[in-house]
């Protein structure tokens, strides 16, 4: 990817602002891997690829509606709230950071108190959750179906995108419009990029004026071939599915050593723990970096596996987890 | 109070914008109502009261905590994201709509994530409730130290504070000021004025710009004193407390005759009732009018009582009540 | 206009928010004024009714276009950039407080860089101007066809209506939609009222989910019938033409004793004067009250006429400005 | 740069969100770069460095007072608006894109009216400007002084700081800090970087919570060490300087190449034209590359020199210019 970022910079007189040959590679790539027209916006960040698509989603008076573990509930400091004016998120619980279709339909049952209440405007789902697991395109358009008939249109939050499609074993647009999605936030930086994402709009008709959206908040990048050359490296002979393939393995892994330990399946590249205090002070004690989750008492870990994980590293973590169970399973 | 609007319509010459004697006698007025000094701010609607006192607390990457039912969250249509620029309204659960120490340390707890997430800025309390039940000064005072020790501040929706206060047999200072209350919206309209509300800022120290704040929201009205008026008249005489002592007594009569159909205490001048849907069908049918409340599948009814409601329709409905709960209790 | 409050006051029991016999009334009078359907929106101060209006309007990343000197650039404390969420105000210089096509076609060459710079949006007028001059049927044309050509909608600021009406001699239609206006703020707290302003919406295809803007600003008053018993007085007979006509009539007094001293015609209430500081504060210690404009090197006073004003005062007015002038001029 | 950037690569296991040593080493030299302690804040672009800067100096109710032709008003498409919740930029006059005291005087004047108007909280300048001029330190000291007199802060839009400082032949403090300048967008991409911009924050108790105000608008990136390190390579060695000087030089060469047809003096990286429109269709026909200025009527050219600007181009250019004025000069 390095090697194609200093590709782009000796076409140092290319146009700026997205109007260059690599930016319309790239156009050309999206629309193939998405077997459809596509429209294609960059972005450096999944915060501000999460909360543009969003915003050109719902009216300031509107609710986004998303899982309560959400990365843009929780981990964006209200982005979504800043660029959509105030919209309103709306959180449903579900097993696994999944949305199931009850609580969808509870959400919309709380918001038709007419003006004294925000229009439902936005189903924000995340594939693969924030708990590693997964939608399958026919779980994704039962929800879609039901936030359409309400008259919402539907996000798909997918900073870890290709590891769901790994483990699900679709097709790009099995798991997207095909299945409802109107529009994608396409994450690459989790999965191998320096910082580029991607906003794919697959129903224009649903969405306001991103491009100015975009400029508005500083997210427009003058020399942006930079960014295209990142994700055309990254689409190429599918890197993007090796990498997200290697790191599900690798999480894999790491969820068979630690057995029942783990909260829930392991479906993408991150695995959850709760094997106590004890256990986690021990992990941590052996050098293992995870992050801390749950709320203070019932202690939970999550561990990230990567594609670029270190065999040895990897070993050394199966064979602690291996003798913690042993120990104290 | 009519009287008090046409008196002030006589003073055609009066300043503008609140630069009259009216206000100023409102002033001292809610000086002496609470024992201290304060600052005041009218409104002509409980939702910019409201609104205006958040945006006042909170920067627009702050969080506002406040029970699941509050009226900022259910039916002001996204008033306080609008006025806050996007600041989260978090929501915490508990029994009757009143805000436990559990549930507000939990909410506090999940949110210490840095830079990630939004910052925990103002305790939103309501008394007495969206359910008619009230907060006593000492529940008050032990959620306002949680808050504050977190670097919140305290706003109190006090849409219903004279039914509240009528309540406790409190004062207005304890049940305000010194139980930790920061900033107060004082209710008027829905106890009998036409369309007057007051934000009332104990704590200056704590607050932005509200006047600025209130002039670009329109909120600041150029006939100023036709609002002091409403709620010099409101005051005088200790009128708003003996309106909501006739409400409060009228609700405890509709609530007593529906007995154990009640949903919870009575404590101000809702009655909240889960007779079945029959039982709802047929009060329906003797012309009560309720709000429908709750989630479809176990309907309730609210019965918001009124100071100024006919002895005979009182009757009515208390004979209507005993007459189906010896049908069918 | 008090004693329709009152009896708007024994309808106790009226439905809440707008759902009222008296503003169904209102509505069918406003429709008949106009001579044509409208919406109506209600507000308590003209600032609420321009921010409202110019919101429903633009995008947020939409430029308003307007005089240098209007209200909604200088007295509404950036109202219409807290309700648009940052549209951006275009200033068009003019002579008299009037935009000119020239200087309109000026702004909008400025404003076509593409996604670099803000949408012009909206075309906002004021009738009467800010300096009391006014725009002719013909003059609102020429601008709203300007207008209308590069995409933009048309609102009136018509705080001063009444008055433009009466000095135009035309019909409310001929001022307002048969001259290209979209939205009109229709003042009337200027003109007598106590706190009541109308959103008179002729083409409502161009505008967004008003009635959620209005809840969400905290401008849709419970007790709507209290508005709409004002505005129904004031449209009632005449009323509010009647009103202008005394107020444009006491002005051209003030303006024929004030002679050439007047910076420009006087053609509705108010009259500029510029008759050296010297005589300014000859005036000020004859007790007339007046604002001071103009941009301190060259002073200026801004008196305004009123329905209500008592003959002996205007006299006293008119023979202190012939003295003066008999003395200096 | 593009090797610091692979080198910055193979640091694979860096910690994010800019707690990495290549950052730490960023803000060391940026330190030292200014002689005093700074805060530093990376961002992509510098709109976002703008906007973001803005926007932790002034309230929603606030005027950024800025130059007509700055490109925070020209070509950010409200990003100032957008990111300060809707401030007020207040324009300026002044010959070739400065702000003079004069100006700066009667804007702050024009904003004294209470609550009625926008407080004026920012002033933006600068430099080099958007005319290629510059501001000497004397320059800024002066309006600086006049702007915290009044309660301002002062934001230095820094897209061609090196530039200017190479001009000037001062040093970066003299240029900032020392003359009054609390917050520097300081500008990289312009000058060689990718897409590497920085907010130098010289007095922090000016300032609101940047922290937030950037993740919370999409702009901290996750693998910050490539912009760190990309910004490290661009201050080595005094990169940033020799290639402004380089830009200058070239621009310096064109300008002296046109002759009487610059609009103004040549004092930074770009020349500005007014040759009349044959001319600039026969240097258009030239394959000169240039950006159209000015307001249809008198055609005007801004020509950009690069650092990078191959000898034979530039010579060429020179070549075309001389002889078009022999021609028609």
């Amino acid at each position: 990817m390095i090697a194609a970022i200093a590709a782009a910079n000796d076409a140092q007189h290319a146009t700026s602002y997205g109007d260059d040959a690599l930016t319309q590679a790239l156009h050309a790539a999206f629309c193939e891997v998405f077997e459809t027209p596509v429209e294609v916006f960059l972005t450096t960040t999944g915060t501000a690829a999460n909360a543009l698509s969003i915003s050109a989603l719902t009216p300031p008076w509107g609710a986004v509606l998303c899982h309560r573990e959400a990365h843009i509930e929780t981990d964006e400091c209200g982005a979504p709230e800043f660029f959509s004016n105030g919209a309103k998120l709306v959180l449903i619980d579900g097993p696994c950071a999944r949305v199931t279709p009850d609580g969808l339909h509870a959400a919309l049952r709380r918001h038709q108190r007419g003006v004294h209440s925000v229009r439902a405007s936005v189903l924000s789902l995340t594939n693969a959750t924030e708990r590693g697991t997964t939608y399958s395109p026919e779980q994704t358009a039962a929800l879609a179906d039901i936030a359409h008939s309400g008259g919402l249109s539907v996000h798909l939050d997918g900073a870890r995108f290709a590891n769901a499609l790994v483990h699900q074993g679709c097709t790009p647009a099995e798991l997207t419009h095909r299945a409802g999605v109107d529009v994608l936030s396409f994450g690459a930086t989790k999965n191998g990029a320096l910082n580029a994402e991607a906003i794919i709009v697959f129903n224009s008709e649903r969405v306001g004026d991103i491009a100015r959206l975009r400029k508005r908040s500083g997210h427009l990048v003058s020399k942006h071939r930079y960014l295209a050359a990142q994700l055309l490296a990254y689409l190429n002979d599918d890197l993007w599915l090796t990498l997200a393939a290697r790191a599900n393995a690798n999480a894999a892994r790491i969820a068979a050593a630690a057995g029942d330990w783990c909260s829930h399946a392991c479906e993408s590249n991150s695995v959850f723990l709760k094997p106590g205090a004890a256990v986690l002070d021990a992990l941590r004690a052996g050098g293992v970096q995870f992050y801390d989750w749950g709320d203070g008492e019932a202690p939970e870990a999550r561990l990230v596996a990567s594609w670029c994980q270190a065999e040895t590293d990897l070993a050394q973590l199966e064979n602690l987890l291996y003798a913690l169970r042993a120990e104290r399973g």
